[in-house]
């Protein structure tokens, strides 16, 4: 069987033909919904709970309704998906975990933190490529409350938030991979390397991640002998305000000048100034939606013809903060070519 | 670039040539020095603390310690290892954050409860069969106290335990996979999907896990059309006393009859009379080390021709065991041959 993809540089892959994304599905929530990019996605979920008795099932029940409807448009039937990649915020994924076990697909559990999007992505990507599937899914979400609980205080408490925190998205995005269809391809991958600069402030995780932002875009750019400009965008996950400060000027200092092609899908998804969401949003949801809603569609009228989607993860858990530990952080780099 | 592999069946892919496992390591703590493998291990570390600060920590310095060992065993160096398919059993994976931050590899982020190992073999054998990399590292740990404190009780506690729990292993295997070298290779693999029969103890975790692993046998036998009989050893992670029983009664149902093939590395590692372990060994270090140190040296003598290797885990996490939910199970079956 023939694969198209090759290694090229020190760490990335380029496809030949790469694998097309043939299906793609955006759950929100309702305050996602009510942002600037509300009209894009697919359903609005107005319930946070979605019916459930709690936070964690009901980020299961946005992965399975985010899967359906992937598949739906996909115009392919569920049992035709070999694979599935995808992951959540949650110790132990559990979101994932009973969201998916209905579509009774092989899974791979992946946790990159809010980069598990571009993880999933990544590894479709080349499960596909190489031809070991005709079609996968990939997929990630996340959900404000169940990630408050996971990592900050109950939201009961109704602590205040530092202007540099994030909210984290209540949403899923899944994406079906084939070998054929549609006019967008995942034409090459950059997998993340944790990067550790020391910094311990889980309430700035912007900070935390724009090295490991800046490191995967300048390993890719090396790695595909490319300039920046030959990009219509270079996106990341959710840096949010300050992190994309931080990464415009880690990439100067590289001799990247990306202050005009950047763009952060957390500081996209809502409006600081009427949602008072501080640096933006977060979460894998937050990557996931804005590239099935937002990203995708520019991609598949041609508006954009190719970006590098790099979603950005901040590795740390309630544990490993209370024991004085660092935010490493983590990106992997997607390209994707209107074709 | 020629992948060798093709898909085989529903959901597995046998791989042509098949990637070589070139290196491997296993580093285990001193119940598990003591245990009736114990001289089959690389690294026997006295302090379960491993000079760190707490248990979390400790994790981390045994993959760092077996990560390292497994290079060195492979003849390569750090460098040469494109990517890093890596996971442990603590939330958001810091074990695996911290313990692998110094190798300065491309991680994926994998969590599949105990069949983590699986998982990681099945992904880091596909990108070396693909031609995406040279080398890879695959990995998996766990940790008796730092397990304890993520799912159990406190140690402090000193609770008593019913006779089907397991005892989760302190150890860390590692293994480096190449195109060449060595003389044992992934011959092919086979992806668990979730299986939820609505069993709810979470201190029967055999119980939880054999119907998947049973499934995974099951669907690998049919997708490769074999017959039990054409392995030397089937071998589960670690479904102990209790899942071993249950797992030859289901695979007895459905025609086959394994009992005499059946292995599991959660029974082999420890002695229930001299070490009180109950049921057996778990957690993803389990079947990590038995691999590293007992499985893979029977493999490269030839005493055993093939093997399928088939790590289990039990998705559930404290949030979801007091959320009232089941306990579902994910098997992944990796065959290893001798050539």
């Amino acid at each position: 069987m023939q694969s198209g993809g090759q290694q090229v540089g020190k760490a990335s892959i380029q496809f030949k033909e790469g694998p097309r994304i043939i299906g793609a599905a955006s759950v929100v929530g309702q305050k996602e919904g009510e942002g600037p990019l509300g009209s894009f996605f697919d359903v609005i979920e107005p319930d946070p709970m979605l019916g459930c008795d709690n936070w964690e099932e009901a980020e299961s029940a946005l992965q399975k309704e985010a899967a359906d409807l992937a598949i739906e448009h996909s115009g392919i039937v569920r049992n035709q998906i070999r694979y599935l990649f995808a992951g959540d915020l949650l110790g132990q994924l559990i979101a994932t975990s009973f969201g998916t076990v209905d579509l009774e697909i092989p899974l791979f559990g992946l946790y990159g933190a809010c980069s598990t999007m571009g993880e999933a992505l990544c590894l479709g990507a080349m499960a596909v490529d190489a031809g070991y599937a005709d079609y996968v899914m990939s997929m990630a979400s996340s959900h404000f409350a169940s990630a408050e609980k996971q990592f900050r205080f109950p939201l009961e408490y109704g602590n205040q938030r530092p202007l540099s925190t994030t909210w984290t998205v209540t949403g899923c995005g899944s994406f079906v991979l084939g070998k054929k269809g549609g006019n967008v391809r995942v034409a090459g991958i950059t997998p993340g390397k944790i990067v550790d600069m020391g910094l311990k402030d889980s309430m700035n995780m912007g900070a935390c991640m724009a090295p490991a932002a800046s490191d995967t875009i300048c390993r890719h750019l090396e790695d595909f002998g490319r300039r920046p400009e030959e990009y219509d965008k270079i996106i990341t996950g959710d840096l949010g305000e300050v992190g994309h400060t931080i990464l415009v000027d880690f990439m100067k200092s590289n001799g990247y000048d990306i202050n005009s092609l950047h763009m952060d899908c957390g500081m996209e998804i809502f409006d600081n100034e009427s949602q008072d969401t501080h640096s933006g949003g977060s979460g894998c949801g937050c990557s996931a939606v804005v590239l099935a809603g937002y990203i995708l569609p520019k991609l598949q009228s041609g508006e954009w013809k190719r970006v590098l989607f790099v979603p950005t993860g901040a590795l740390l858990s309630s544990t490993s903060y209370n024991e004085g530990q660092s935010v490493p952080g983590i990106a992997h780099g997607v390209v994707l070519e209107h074709c």
